[in-house]
């Protein structure tokens, strides 16, 4: 399945957040079935509040695309995207959203609020739930350690 | 009044970007009664969907301070924030917002949607309507010079 297929890359830059002590999460932005960028979260890194995996991958898509508007793109995340984010994905026209696991606390496409419902002139494609399990596996373990102290 | 001259002088950066043919909006951040950073919209500029006044400013705001975190600093801006940006206050943590004009079409302050009410772990303080006619004149002027072919 070729939602699977992306989420698996997202998957791999969560991992590679994970290893250097960052929230685990990835994103790829796919145009026409081919990767234009992948990203992942280096917000405590880079100490920018824009450093989240999304805004990374966003911010290079439009750069290797030469534009602000990223139409006919699609983006998949590892987990539910925050309003900073899930408002990046509107301005820039993204066309669909597939993310993982889903952030009760955080998430502005479903859990705490919904932003692909509000009346903007453009509205993405939301697809949750994609590879739920196996996104939220790195999230867990990361806050395990965070709590044991360990990181 | 404290707020009043501090939206002048995001009056004034908005001013920048109309000059360049920019969306004019403009914003500044600012702790303990000192301007930590002024930005002004450059979307078209940097080829950037996150490339919003507000963003840039929160973006040098970090910079400066050397951190992902904006407690205690209060953001000025011309226009209600889109989610985008509207987000990416909430992420950073800054205490209270202050806008100018509404933005009907992609406000995300209390226009389309209202997210300083949702239940994110931090919540700004929100004041609309500050300046409220001298800030809504410059994208007036912009918006009927684009239909007329002007720009």
């Amino acid at each position: 399945m070729s939602a699977e297929k992306f989420m698996r890359l997202a998957w791999k830059e969560a991992e590679k957040a994970m290893e250097i002590g960052e929230v685990p999460v990835g994103c790829v932005v796919v145009r026409d079935g081919e990767v234009v960028s992948a990203a992942h979260n280096l917000r405590e890194h880079h100490r920018q509040t824009d450093a989240h995996a999304e805004m990374l991958a966003i911010k290079a898509a439009c750069e290797r695309l030469d534009s602000w508007q990223l139409g006919g793109c699609d983006l998949y995340v590892t987990m539910e995207p925050c309003p900073m984010c899930a408002g990046a994905i509107i301005q820039s026209r993204i066309r669909n959203v597939y993310f993982g696991c889903y952030d009760k606390k955080a998430g502005a496409f479903g859990s705490v609020t919904d932003l692909a419902t509000c009346n903007w002139t453009h509205k993405p494609g939301v697809y949750g739930g994609i590879m739920e399990d196996a996104c939220s596996v790195l999230p867990k373990q990361f806050f395990a350690k965070l709590r044991s102290g360990e990181m």
